[in-house]
Formats: structure tokens, sequence, C-alpha cells
């Protein structure tokens, strides 16, 4: 059998394509935020993954070593902060079916979580990144719940249902996902309280 | 030598005794929370410890284990959350000095996030433990930012300012620590913006 080293060398060129075309939702909301922080519009940080530390050695005085550990379950949602003196929180999610978001993807007690907080006058939503069709969405956890609460069997948020009553969020630059403009076009509307001078 | 079991036995008592008398301090606040969030009073809580993980092991499906990690030094603070309609961000920290707090037990930038969120209209303390005097503060962090400017080499907040600008936290059985209640007192004074319904 003959190699094809340029035939090789031209596959591995589309996947480093296709790579940079797709989107890493959690580094372009990270980037986003210290975007926000740097210019002083918003602090909201990612949380750190909830670990459970079982080992360390304490073999050098400088640098603690962990050498056993394990995930846990997160108790909340991924980001929070806040945001014109309002309460923000959320949670990011990218899916590969075109058509829904399986509600799969969501602990429970996630979902029970963002009810809570938009109940207590705060801002909370889900972040869904559609990476197959490229496209971004804000959705409140309002609808979220109507979701997660229908038991017809579905459990899953339809793309039509991000299409109406979500807010689309473009892809940019320096703000490599402002989604904090959907959350002004969207959050607007409904919006009680003057936010802080 | 005689041996005195029955003195041992004392000692140990004693050792229990103040063991129960001791305050964990995290403790208290994460059993407070709790308290708080079963009650659907708010919803605050601890972010997990920051770790850069190094190496994870895939021996069984069930559980990763992680067998090399590091702790890394926190980006914000210990604890936030929501409070009727307002984004709550804060420090607690215990201390084994009787009349002043030693701010090096505080990173720069934790500082500097208090200060943010106070600017964007949260409110943002330190709680602090004197653990030797068993008392137990609140300080908001525009006070501390005043001691963490103040460059005259002393960079330590005496107890007094807390007694005189803080609010004195009580300790009691259901609500271990109800620091909320010393963020009513204290903040219902600067109120502008009304709480959610």
């Amino acid at each position: 059998m003959v190699n094809y080293p340029i035939k090789k060398s031209v596959t591995n060129q589309i996947k480093r394509s296709q790579a940079n075309r797709g989107m890493d939702l959690e580094d372009a909301i990270n980037q986003t935020n210290q975007f926000y922080a740097s210019n002083d519009i918003a602090y909201i940080y990612k949380k750190p993954i909830p670990i459970q530390i079982v080992k360390v050695d304490y073999e050098r005085r400088s640098a603690a070593k962990i050498s056993e550990a394990y995930y846990k379950v997160p108790s909340t949602t991924d980001y929070n902060g806040i945001y014109r003196g309002r309460y923000i929180d959320f949670e990011a999610k990218e899916t590969k079916t075109k058509t829904a978001f399986p509600l799969k993807n969501l602990h429970e007690h996630q979902i029970k979580h963002l009810d809570n907080v938009r109940r207590h006058g705060g801002i909370s939503f889900l972040i869904v990144h559609f990476s197959l069709i490229g496209r971004t969405f804000l959705l409140d956890s309002e609808r979220v719940l109507i979701y997660s609460t229908d038991n017809n069997g579905r459990k899953s948020i339809p793309l039509t249902e991000f299409e109406k009553n979500g807010i689309e969020i473009s892809e940019g630059y320096l703000k490599r996902l402002d989604y904090l403009k959907a959350v002004d076009s969207f959050y607007s509307i409904n919006e009680k309280r003057t936010p802080a001078e």
C-alpha cells in the first residue's frame, strides 16, 4: 500500500480549519468576561469545578500536591456575578443536536437554582450554543422551567423556542460573545428597578 | 512513674469542651446558608476551591480519579449569591489576634473585587471572627478599602474599627451565624433601591 503524505497533510489542514471555525463556548465566555471586567462593565466569573480532595502530599513546602481527588456534582450553575447592580446567574451549554436542546444536559437542581434566582429578583438564564449550525442563544430561566416541568416525556427545548423567545447572541472579536447585549435587550422590557448609578 | 489515667481523661474533656465552644467559621456560614436556602430567604453559596488539574486517571469508567493537581490562588472571594434582589459578595476570615485583623489574610485582588462589587451596586463585606475573644463582625467593603490603601505601614484593621463601624453578628442555634440580620441592619441605612417583591 502506498502512503499519501500529502493527502494526510490536507486532512490535517481541514481539521485545523474546522477547529478554528468552531467555538469553544467556555473560552468565548471567559474571554468576554475578561473584557467586561477590564472595561469595568460587569464582574462575572466562572465558578471553579468542585473537587472532593482525598489525599494531599506535602513533599515540597512550596507546593502541596493533591494526589487523590474526585469530581463532585456542582450544586449551582457555572457563572455568576454582578451587572448594573443586578445579580446575574447562568449556565452555558453546547449541543450537537440541530433542532433542540436536550434537557438531560442540565441537572435538576441547576434548573431549580436558576428559578430561585429569578424569583428573588436576579437575572438568570441559559446560554446554548448549537455547534453544528453555529448559532448561540440566551433563554430566560422562566422559559427553561416551562420545558423542564413539561412531563410529556419530551424534555428538550426546541430550536424554535430559542428563536421565538430567546435572544440570539452574535460572535465578535473583542467581545467574543457579547451576551450582556442580549441581557440588555431582553431584560429591559420587564425591568421595574433602576440599575445602580 | 505512675500513670494518671483519670487526669488524662480530664484533660481530654477540657479539650473537647473548648472545641465545642470554638466555632469553625466556614462550617457556621455554610450551615447558615443552608438554613437561608431551605427557608427560601437567600441563595448564597461558597465557591469551590480553585484547582489546577494536571493528571486524571480513567481506570474505572464510573469515577475518574484526579491523581495530580495543585491549589490555585482564588480570583475572587469565597461567598456570593442573591438576597432580596441584591447581589451579595463577601470573604470570611478567622484571626487569632485579639486587637486587630491583619490584612495580609486577604489577597490584594480580593479587596479590589469587593470594591468592584460595591461600586456596581452590590453588597460586599468582610466577616471576621476573632476566635480568641469569641466575637464576629461584618464590615462593609468601603471601610476595608480605607485600611488597605492606608500606607502608614500598619495594614491591619483594629478591633475598634469593627466595633465602631461594623455590625456584630451573634451566634445562634438554627441560624448559627445570622449575618443577613447584620446586612439588614447595616445596608437599610444607605438603601436607594427597593428589593424585589
